[in-house]
Parts: structure tokens; sequence; C-alpha cells
């Protein structure tokens, strides 16, 4: 997306009416094509372009292949309370994704917090979007995923943990604090973009074939040997979402999701928190609002760029989008018109 | 401690006897005394000794101060289910730590997940202490606590966020795999301890004067420009513990905490999932087992160092310490018996 002249701008209505046709046409029923072509389109509207447009050509073929069920509905195989496990039958990961979340939060409501874990899903793309969507509801998110292994252990060579996003969100008035991060510094996608750019990474991302930490994108896309966040802390972190993914589920773990040909089948787990039932409900905005206030005021280390909270950029993204559509790559555009 | 002239070796049960004598002397019940006596020599026992026998001194100044009320008990404050917010009235913060735990547990057991928000508490010590408990009476652990601001966020030069250790636990048989990290990558004691030591860090851990990165742990000590893990990452997640922290208990964020003239009145969460009313109860410790071994048969960057899960030295560090009682420097060790 970095050459001006191979990009569109479609609108968000034209973005999503597109997806619906294709979804529609790839055996998702009216109701689950409207929910899935809406999940594509806010993400790229929101700017998480490698989760929304960039990936719908891929989610299609997944469907093609029969990696993906367009017609599986998540089934209850246990409850125990508050938390609730579930089995995704290999549906629409976003479409499962955002089922769990309502449930979390249906379960958040009746108990004060709720956590629904789910086998056998499928890539929910952004994690973000199920944040967003329970905030907007008035419920504290968090929820992670595993992934196949895409990152070493710490002092390791060989990739054997996944980077495993995982994702806060806190309803913020009409806003909200969203924070979705990965397990590794950098995703290899976000390399790749930096290597097609000919620029270095802004901090080292991984080793060379020495065993040294490299800004250089290219090196580190060839040894796969990814930095995770804070070295040995972001290690440790990723074994142990995938550990508590793979027992909340019953469901597969990283070691077990990479043995397949593809991708699929992963372990996800949604819990809700619901703000209301709160004694200092009533007091709650105020208390973030003083809070983002203080943060805001730090002083910044180049005396220009403002400090921003997780999130607080979406917004402004979105409204620039919305105004002047969504930009796309036409290649990639013309691949997704063709399906 | 690096002086092996200035250590001696205490024993566990001498060490916990001269707690327990000193925390009785000070206000604390029988009860109260042997259980946080317990709690400050195991965190040594276990290696933690930052937390533990370190900062046994620190925590009786804080009684005598009046910071920690040694008579102060949690009250509950609002109850929603399976959520429940409680106050700690400045009592002992490792006593509080573990009723809240105790209490998440027993909300665990009747609704399969239960979460303890705790106001107006103190330091927990060890965060680990709660996720090795839990996980000893086979319950997923997930806690954090907010502190006084001691890191800038992203792009900032004044600290403003806590560093707001986070511990996961999970049963593993009769052992426990259990994380507990703080959002900065090296806390301000293990900077001391590498410029007391002449080393340099192993990683930048913060910044000069310039705001360049430098593993020159004296110069960070002068800054106080520390590092987040996963620079951008750690500062968000910093960030959205404490907000978390401050709304589910109503009690104070790091803001706040900051403006007092000492650390104390902090807000803590405690998570507890009950793993036997899982459907895949019976196969938890096979999967966890699978999982372990894939990792463990990473393949070692310098070809020795085998690569271990979360807190799996702990028990090696315990049963040296058993053996060979428990390292204290001798300065430290006199000025807590002459307590």
């Amino acid at each position: 997306m970095t050459d001006p002249a191979n990009i569109i701008r479609i609108s968000a209505n034209q973005m999503k009416s597109e997806f619906f046709r294709i979804l529609r046409k790839h055996g998702l029923t009216d109701n689950k094509a409207e929910k899935c072509a809406g999940i594509f389109m806010t993400n790229s509207l929101e700017g998480v372009y490698s989760h929304g447009v960039n990936r719908f050509h891929r989610f299609v073929s997944n469907i093609i292949d029969g990696l993906i069920k367009p017609a599986a509905e998540p089934t209850l195989i246990n409850s125990s309370g508050a938390l609730e496990q579930w089995n995704g039958n290999l549906g629409p990961g976003p479409l499962n994704a955002l089922f769990a979340t309502d449930r979390a939060m249906e379960l958040g409501h009746e108990y004060g917090i709720g956590l629904v874990a789910l086998a056998d899903t499928n890539h929910w793309m952004r994690g973000g979007t199920y944040g967003w969507h329970a905030a907007d509801k008035g419920f504290v998110f968090i929820g992670w995923t595993n992934t196949e292994a895409n990152m070493p252990a710490w002092g390791a060579k060989d990739a054997r943990l996944g980077n495993n996003p995982l994702v806060f969100a806190i309803p913020y008035g009409d806003k909200a604090i969203v924070l979705d991060f990965a397990m590794s510094l950098y995703s290899y996608g976000r390399m790749e973009a930096y290597k097609l750019g000919m620029k270095k990474l802004p901090f080292p991302g991984g080793y060379n074939i020495k065993g040294e930490l490299t800004t250089d994108p290219g090196v580190i896309l060839e040894t796969r040997r990814t930095l995770p966040i804070g070295y040995w802390k972001g290690a440790g972190l990723s074994l142990v979402l995938d550990v508590l993914a793979a027992i909340l589920t019953g469901g597969l773990s990283t070691h077990e999701i990479t043995r397949r040909k593809a991708e699929y089948g992963l372990s996800q787990i949604f819990i809700a928190i619901i703000l209301k039932s709160l004694r200092n409900y009533p007091g709650i905005e105020e208390t973030i609002s003083r809070i983002i206030t203080d943060y805001s005021k730090s002083e910044s280390a180049d005396g220009k760029a403002r400090i921003r909270y997780p999130g607080e950029n979406i917004l402004k993204i979105r409204s620039e989008n919305e105004r002047n559509g969504i930009p796309v790559n036409i290649g990639v555009w013309n691949k997704i018109t063709a399906l």
C-alpha cells in the first residue's frame, strides 16, 4: 500500500456490499454474511487492513478449501455457571468470536463476570473487534487466541510458540480504551511491509543467522527467529496464554495446530465484566477521565508527539476513511471483486 | 548479596520464627503473624529475596509508620455474583492478597470463575505467591496490582505509569506454571544490583539523558526513564491494568497513589478459575504435559541451556535453600533481628 498510484478508495458501503455478495455466494446465510461482511469492512475502515480487506480473499479461499465451514454454529459443550465451554465446529472465526463475546456478556450480565472458552474455531481476524463490541455495550473485555507456532521460546532458535494476540477493552464514555497486541514485537506482515519499503525496523525485531539481534526485516524473515516482547517475559506470556487456551477450551494448543497443513481449529478465550453492577459505577467514567488526563500530561520525548492511549487513534482513522473512502491496493480489490 | 563473605545461611524455620516474633510484637495476631511470616519466608526460600527477607524490615517500618494497619480486615463492599468488591482497609498487603485469592477461589468454586477486586490494600510483595497458592488448590490464577508511577508512557520522558506486575498461574501436576512479571523490563532493584556489581544490563533497559536506549543501569537510575517490555505494548498494558484495577475496585489509580508520600492504598485484581468443573478436566494434566514436552524440545540458541517454562526453576531454588539454608546478607539479617 506504499505506492499511492496503486491505491483506490472504496466507500465503506460499497466494500461491505461486495463482501456480502461474495460471502452469500460461498454459503453464508443472509444474517451471517451481513455480520461477517460488517466485521471485515469495519476492520478496514478502522485501519486494520491486514485483518480486513487484505485478508478477505484468503478467508474466502479457506471456505472453498473446506477449512472454514460456512454453515457451522457453535455448540455448548459444558456449562459451569459463569464459565462455559463451547465448540466452534470450525465455523467462520469472526462469527464464532462475536457469538462467544455476546455469550460472555450474557454470562457477565448474570454473574458479574463471564468466561466463554471456545474450541475448534478459526482465525478471529482482529481481536480488537470483540473488545470494541463489548466495550460499546458497557463491558470490560479480556480475550486471547492461540495461533500456529511463529516465535521461538526464550533462548531457543526454532519457533514453537504462537504470537497469541491478547486484547483488553474498557468502555470510556462513547469511546473505548482498546489494547490488541501480539506476543512478538513485529508481525510477519509488518516485517514484510518494512522489507518491501526497503526500511529498517525501528527496534530490533529478531535475530540474524549468527544469533545477534537485528533491525533488518529481510534477515529475520529468513531466520524466522522473531523477538518476543520483553524478551523472556513475552515468551513466557505466549506459553501461558496457549496453555490456558488449550486447557480451558479442551481444544488444540499451538503445537497441535502447527502440525496441521494450515492454521485452523484454534482455541480462544472471551471474558466479559459488566461495569454497571459495580458499586462505583456512576463514577467510573470520571475515574478513567482523570487517569487519561494525567497520562496525557506526559512530557513528550521528542517535544512534539502527543501521548495517546491505546485505541485513541482508531477514531481518527475511522473518520478519515469514512470521509475519503477506505484505501485498497488495486490488485487486492480486483482479486476480491473477481470472487 | 554478591559478596559471599557477607552472606549467612538461615534455615527456613529459623527465618519464619524470627518473622513471627517480630510481627507479633508489631500488632499482628498469632494467626496473621503466622501467615504473614510464612509468606515472607517462602518468598525468600524460593529465591525472591527482594520481596522476602530483603523487604521485611521496610514492611515492619510501614507498620510502625501507620501505613499498614496490622489489625485491619478486608470488608465486603459489593457483591455481584461471581464478582465481589472488597476494601482492604490498608491491612497487611500479603494477608489481604491471600484473603482475596481464597475468596476468588470460593467464587470460582461456586461459579466456575470468580473475581475479587480489592481496593485500599498494600504491597502484596511477590505476586507469584498467590498464583502458587491457587494453583496448589487446582485453580488457574490471573491477578495484578497497580503501583506508584515508575515508568514513562511510550514516547514520554516522565514516569506516569506503574510497572503493575501481572501474574498467571496454572496447576501442573504437583507443580505449577507461574508467570509473574512487571511491565518494565528491569525493576529498579534489579538495575541497582547490576550497578553495584559494575555490570551492564543484558539488554537496553531505559534511556540516557539524550533519549538514547542504554544498557548502563546507573544512567537509567538517574534519568528514571525505564523501558516498558515490548516498548509501546508494555506501556499500553500498564495503562490498561491500572485503569482496570482502579475501576473494578473503586480504589486508587497509579496517579493518585503517586501523589501520596509513600506507596500505599493499592488496587488489586484476583481471578480464579476452577479446573475440575471443566468437561476435559481428566485430560488437563496430559494436555499441559504435551505442550511442555514440545516446548522443551526447543533447539537451544547457545546449544547448552535447557529451555525452561515459567516457574520451573523455583522448585530447584527451593530445594537448594531447604538443604543449605536461605542466603541472607548479614547486615540485612542483623537489622531484622534487632526489630
